[in-house]
């Protein structure tokens, strides 16, 4: 994918998932989340790379729990939170590694706004519409004005420090024991923090 | 005035709109805005250069609604909005390009606090009359450890990006087309944004 | 100490108070402050310097009213305020020196949260017990990916400009006439805004 090649020259350390979020951020175009579910995780990191993220207010959890497995985010997560609510909140989803109600999330700025979850779809609707009417050009003008942060130094510390602890021998250990057990169910998702808590205190 | 040449030789690229926004930003004194209606375009840029904005929760609404015309903010406003809200919720404003009431500008950062309207006249009277008491000396001594943020570079790319835009065919059309229209009534206005959305869709 | 050793060489020119934050900002585990009831003042300081705060939202109050007495905050206070909620709710808290609610400092980003005060116990006893789980190692990791700003110029700046105010007869006079009284008591602490406005109104 030639964009990626081009996100790769731009910032010659990042990995692959850090370069997809990149290439999100960096669109001309505005790229609009809108979220009904629980998103935690590389899912949460995908979810504050996007430019905007509309959100169901009674069902929407967000999660940046990878702590859990005794990793960290890796994919512009840490700095895209950082960016979006500031270092100690970001601090507080990073090492809390629960799940954080819709309410919480906008009051945070973790996302742009929660909505009743009635008037989701035509809210995005409406916005999307609006968005178009005004013209490419014009949204590309806006960006310009807007740029993303130049992350390069963050994603190379965030790189470093995730991949020193993927190769810690307690996530070793603990990434072996989840991969053992069959997490991928609706019923494990549904609690996936509570499980990958009861397999770390057994290890 | 004096005082813009200064704002001209420390940006020496900003527009006459940039200037005045950074001459009221760069005041030794507190400014602030006491809302109690509806802001938009370059009266709400007017408002984010201020220090402080108190509003009323009841009435008020903004909205940085210039892409209605097929230009974009150019007094500061893409600036500001991002110091005040972040990324994110400021390119929602602007692309979005819709009122927003005060609760979630209250949430979003744009504004300081909304505060019931029967409050806020008192409210910011006691906030004036305490920041007058603590005398001039003290608030100039704060303002110089919490100094407004250094915008060359913001300034220079909105003033361009804004340019090109003005610049652009379609502006120019919608321009044309709004200024036939007798929009500075009060009917108009109550609705401006939903009537720059009808003279775009139909050019 | 020999951590004040480190602060001192790593920011010249701060002062102590500036330096006990600096050494809690540093910290590579995760500093939360559990608060239920009023902090201001070198209090309030100590607060925004720890990585998070969780407060009980029916008693909680915060307030940097330093400019009661002529000065200003000069331990991190002007700087940490301004990167947890910008600069305009910054200015608007130490130039208005009054104690704000629980609920308005939650959605400043003043605090990390506001939490029932029946809830506030177990809910950072849980947030305690989780980063405990996921090991000192993971925590270092995400806390260099996500570090504290460098103040060192905001604090050269902060402490010139609290000085300055410290030196002024003003300052002096309020200080001197404040001393006078018996102001740390419990009657007194409990409305210390009222009395030092009362203070500085008849010198």
């Amino acid at each position: 994918m030639p964009q990626l090649v081009e996100v790769a020259e731009k910032y010659p350390t990042v990995n692959v998932h850090q370069g997809v979020s990149e290439l999100l951020r960096g669109q001309p175009r505005v790229s609009i989340v809108k979220l009904a579910g629980v998103a935690c995780a590389a899912g949460a990191e995908f979810v504050v790379a996007a430019d905007m993220t509309l959100a169901a207010a009674e069902t929407v959890k967000l999660a940046q729990n990878e702590a859990l497995l005794g990793i960290m985010p890796g994919g512009d997560g840490t700095q895209d939170l950082r960016e979006w609510m500031g270092r100690a909140r970001a601090l507080g989803a990073v090492v809390g590694a629960d799940l954080v109600d819709a309410a919480t999330v906008a009051q945070h700025g973790w996302i742009n706004r929660a909505l009743r979850a009635a008037e989701l779809d035509s809210f995005v609707d409406t916005i999307a519409h609006n968005i178009a009417s005004i013209g490419a050009h014009v949204v590309a003008g806006v960006k310009k004005a807007l740029p993303s942060a130049d992350l390069t130094e963050g994603l190379r510390v965030e790189n470093d420090a995730r991949w020193a602890l993927v190769q810690h021998e307690r996530a070793q250990k603990n990434m072996g024991a989840t991969a053992e057990l069959d997490v991928q169910t609706r019923v494990s998702e549904r609690d996936i923090e509570g499980l990958l808590r009861r397999v770390a205190s057994q290890l």
